[in-house]
């Protein structure tokens, strides 16, 4: 864990987002901007979704995997890609992998859900199990980036990742008709954040970025608030994408430039994935939802506003549903 | 029940539909053309997909309730709407009337799910309930537009309506870079289909038109070969949607200009769904996932062909999933 706040100019230029979105259009669908009337009337607020749940592999995470992927040589992506993922981001890689016809090596914890694991070898990536500890996982990986020559691309702390994260946001800036007040991101390892953050720096000036997290990994917000990256004081929380603290890349990004994260419960969480599905008929994951959960928690700080809500992703098991 | 088939030319013309389409676009989400390149793999066809759950109240039904409001003097509209649903009609012409700041007398059957009852209420309509028998629900919209002058608009049997609906195939005629081989639109009582089959005509001569009916409410396949409306040997499908049989408005345009008809089961019918939710992360109702089951059943059908494929609506009851 690096505590300090690197504030070198090193995170992704304009130019770097306006290159990784050119890489990565040919590939990704370009998800609409989504208004309910309902949940407008329900927040007080001027809601505009970015459903990611509709992206290739379900989620945003195929926007950084490709990004990431398509930024290095052809000599060196000939070797194949290596993550440790039991998330999206391993489908991502999987899914950019089998685009370019090259391997992908998944590291995954052995008791990871079969629904996962069989989307991950639906690409035909090849897939090792590890022990469900950061230590394990990330010696796995090493060993198989020894063996292999394959490149490793790290689920968040990377620019290139980062980048292709802020394509999200970038979009929802070109397609709304007005600027945002805000635009609302869940946090994890903080890639989409940092992402989302970058691009309202550059597209968006008077934009303010904030950061929506479960309470049960609320590690982001201590680290925003003690300038230095925490870890959570517990991890207890159904948004299982969101489980994991900053990184030296990410954390400097949004402790530069995102103006504040709020919290929400895992009650809280289910109550607006339903609104989502029943009131905008997606299928939205709980670190999907923790957005709107936000919104509907602060309502004060939101209503009148003009917001931007990003809906990370929709891979849920349909056999085991919160409600 | 007409048995006769009018040729009569009294069908809406091309104007009609582009005149409708005008009139109720600034009320109704362009839904977009959605892809699954899993779903292109499964089937071995170019889908094009219209998510029309995504529409407002969850269903294009909002479509054809605005055209035929808008269609209406305001002296007439002045004293209300009424119609007998249990289903998404009820809560267009529900939610058309409050658009417009007039009264909707909507009649249910007192068995209908609290949650469509519960949705209408929620645009301030007026409920009455009444037996689950087409005379009485007749008898009790008879009695309520004697008291109260109110229009009726019927669900589907109503050139308006029609119209209406035509503006969802409009809409993907145009959206789509090339012209469709097929379009598939589920069917009912015949609103949809036979607006789709007429915008088909009038924008996209060289498209069939097929429609996808739940083996359970078999009656438009049985009327289109006999050349009368039929009713269905049995009544007994999940797709809640398509219980009624044709009217003697829809059946002689899909009996024009309809190509086929084709069947499925409900097993296929929650398959597809599952397939919807899973693959494409939209909440569909079982009415909604008739159309891709057809595709999935009749695969050679379709095979290498460019289809367009309605998604008709996502209104479900989240407590009672059928998987």
């Amino acid at each position: 864990m690096n505590g300090t706040v690197n504030f070198a100019n090193s995170y992704p230029s304009e130019n770097d987002l306006r290159e990784a979105h050119q890489r990565i259009t040919p590939f990704i669908h370009r998800t609409p901007l989504m208004t309910s009337q309902m949940l407008n009337e329900l927040t007080g607020a001027h809601l505009f979704f970015k459903p990611e749940n509709l992206q290739k592999i379900g989620a945003f995470k195929i926007r950084g995997a490709l990004n990431a992927m398509l930024s290095l040589d052809s000599a060196v992506l000939a070797n194949g890609l290596a993550t440790h993922s039991s998330g999206n981001h391993a489908q991502a890689i999987a899914c950019a992998a089998a685009l370019r016809g090259i391997k992908a090596y998944i590291v995954m914890p052995h008791n990871a859900p079969k629904v996962k694991v069989s989307a991950v070898r639906g690409y035909g990536a090849s897939i090792t199990f590890c022990e469900n500890t950061p230590e394990d996982r990330e010696a796995v990986v090493a060993r198989i980036v020894a063996e292999t020559g394959a490149t490793f691309i790290h689920p968040f702390n990377h620019y290139g990742v980062m980048e292709g994260q802020a394509t999200v946001a970038k979009e929802m800036i070109e397609d709304s008709t007005e600027p945002f007040d805000y635009l609302l991101a869940p946090v994890g390892g903080g890639g989409l954040l940092s992402g989302t953050a970058l691009s309202a720096h550059y597209f968006s000036k008077n934009t303010l970025v904030i950061g929506a997290e479960p309470e049960g990994a609320a590690d982001a917000v201590l680290s925003l608030q003690s300038g230095s990256i925490q870890k959570a004081p517990y991890v207890d929380t159904i948004a299982d994408g969101l489980l994991t603290y900053l990184g030296d890349k990410t954390f400097p990004v949004i402790h530069k430039f995102v103006s504040e994260i709020v919290l929400v419960s895992d009650q809280e969480i289910v109550e607006a994935m339903r609104l989502i599905w029943e009131r905008m008929k997606l299928v939205v994951e709980p670190s999907g939802a923790v957005t709107l959960a936000a919104i509907i928690r602060h309502k004060k700080l939101f209503e009148g506003k003009r917001v931007g809500v990003i809906v990370s992703g929709g891979n849920v098991d349909l056999g085991n549903l919160p409600f």
